[in-house]
């Protein structure tokens, strides 16, 4: 039995020979090459060819190589088999720590300094207690969660909202959910963070309402997927100064055009979709051992249950 | 009894309304206006005038307006009483912090984003994990110490060198000693941080040397006092290209003239002392907490042997 790999906007190869040399018992073939398809066992995909997976009569799992799980939501059809995400704890740790580095850019004043440098001026200034300054994460999930309990260990006041009451949340931050928790939440945050995955309810969820909720002077932080945010409206919000400034790691399309706004908006930092890049030093290692766990008959993790088989 | 405030280049007046506030029972005077040098039990100061922390016969304690201490090692005569440094928990958290934010900036290559934002360029690059990002403290005190917990905390590979050897380094963090340690520790570094404090024997103690042990394409940050760094021979390492960049935030004459290179070296970020500000919003507290333990007959924390009582 056999693993496909099929990383599309990635390196096939690179993904081969790591999953090849921590897999010695399984043959992994890159796609489009597959000798024989009802070889297949796993199938490991990113952005895969919509109804390809229907194509591996023997498939006994997905494996998303990526934490990100709409372009699971977005195929039309999917095996009946599981589908798992690949939560790779150094892609965590690098998401929580760039959140963590504009959090305190902003708390800091980094910018002030970097124009102070340029007129050889030598002035400090006071700053909020990083235990006053609040970072509300949007989304609950495994990364958000992770994310603000970091932010918290690093002394920040961390508060965090789903929109379902969830009972998981750690003591040293403060849940909030719902419609009524979301405006409660916002009301005193000095950073807001996205981390909600793109489904059609988060679609362009946070827009003007959003921002004209977070007192003046505030910062956005987007971790996750640029169409959760309205694009026009940050670009505003921004403009208008009721946001200070923000740090944007994902657009709606992504790489951003030569025309997009974003390059050029004062006060908005640019960043490739770097925030927690899937890199197969890491990743492979855990995608091999979820693979490893099921060859032994037990469980993956964590199991994913795309939205079209929930509706 | 009372207590006398001389916050040289700061505000009296903010100190005197703090610790007044603190301590009802005590009275507080800001220098010079001490109506009786003999009701003086405790000299709050920074930078004071030489000698006249002798002119108080009834003084009980000198308390150090912060963390550092190069002043008082610098003055010609002392009264016999103890000295008490002020260690704000919370300029630890900032001091650390400030660490962390350029340890990030340089691991992530955020420089490299800057650019390319201008140049409307989407593209990520790979970097070191921060588990084998190697970060340096040299200076196992109070502070750096906090300091290399607080890196390790964050994932990142701590190490921390002194002089001399000590027990107490905690297991997380590699510790190193003595000449010999340091060569082995600068060998694999790839961000030197300076926590030194300034005496006799670390004046210009970071020059050339210290620069060609480390790898080419290293990093400095500077949080301790300008004086331990020579700092021709840091420009001249930037320069060549031999350290990659710098986060400067101590000078030796501070602050710096319009001429100075420091404003004008490639890839050298200068910061107005800022990593760990006193703010009497937190330290008047901690300054009070000692005085209010000396009351009570307790020790007060830390109390600081200058180096010519030492000698």
């Amino acid at each position: 039995m056999s693993v496909m790999v099929n990383n599309v906007g990635g390196d096939n190869a690179e993904w081969q020979h790591a999953l090849s040399a921590l897999l010695p018992e399984l043959s992994v073939y890159a796609y489009p090459e597959i000798p024989d398809k009802s070889q297949i066992k796993y199938a490991a995909v990113w952005h895969h060819p919509h109804n390809d997976l229907l194509q591996y009569p023997n498939l006994k799992a997905v494996l998303v190589l990526g934490a990100g799980t709409d372009h699971i939501d977005q195929a039309p059809t999917l095996p009946d088999v599981p589908i798992v995400r690949l939560i790779d704890p150094a892609v965590g740790t690098d998401m929580s720590q760039y959140v963590l580095y504009w959090t305190m850019h902003f708390q800091r004043g980094y910018e002030v300094y970097r124009k102070q440098q340029l007129e050889k001026v030598w002035q400090r200034y006071e700053y909020p207690l990083a235990k006053t300054f609040t970072v509300t994460v949007l989304g609950a999930g495994l990364i958000g969660s992770f994310i603000a309990q970091q932010i918290a260990l690093c002394g920040f006041n961390a508060q965090i909202w789903s929109r379902s009451p969830r009972e998981d949340v750690s003591d040293d931050i403060t849940f909030y959910h719902g419609e009524q928790g979301l405006q409660r939440a916002l009301s005193h945050t000095n950073v807001l963070v996205n981390c909600l995955p793109l489904k059609s309810q988060t679609e362009r969820l946070i827009d003007v309402e959003v921002f004209q909720q977070l007192p003046i002077g505030s910062y956005f932080i987007n971790v996750s997927r640029g169409a959760v945010v309205n694009e026009e409206d940050l670009i505003e919000a921004l403009n208008t100064k009721h946001l200070r400034a923000a740090a944007i790691d994902a657009a709606t399309i992504e790489p951003l055009s030569e025309a997009h706004p974003f390059w050029t908006t004062p006060k908005l930092f640019v960043t490739p979709h770097m925030s927690g890049a899937t890199y197969t030093r890491t990743a492979a290692r855990v995608l091999a051992d979820n693979i490893k766990r099921m060859e032994r008959g037990d469980d993956p993790f964590p199991i994913y249950t795309p939205s079209q088989r929930g509706a």
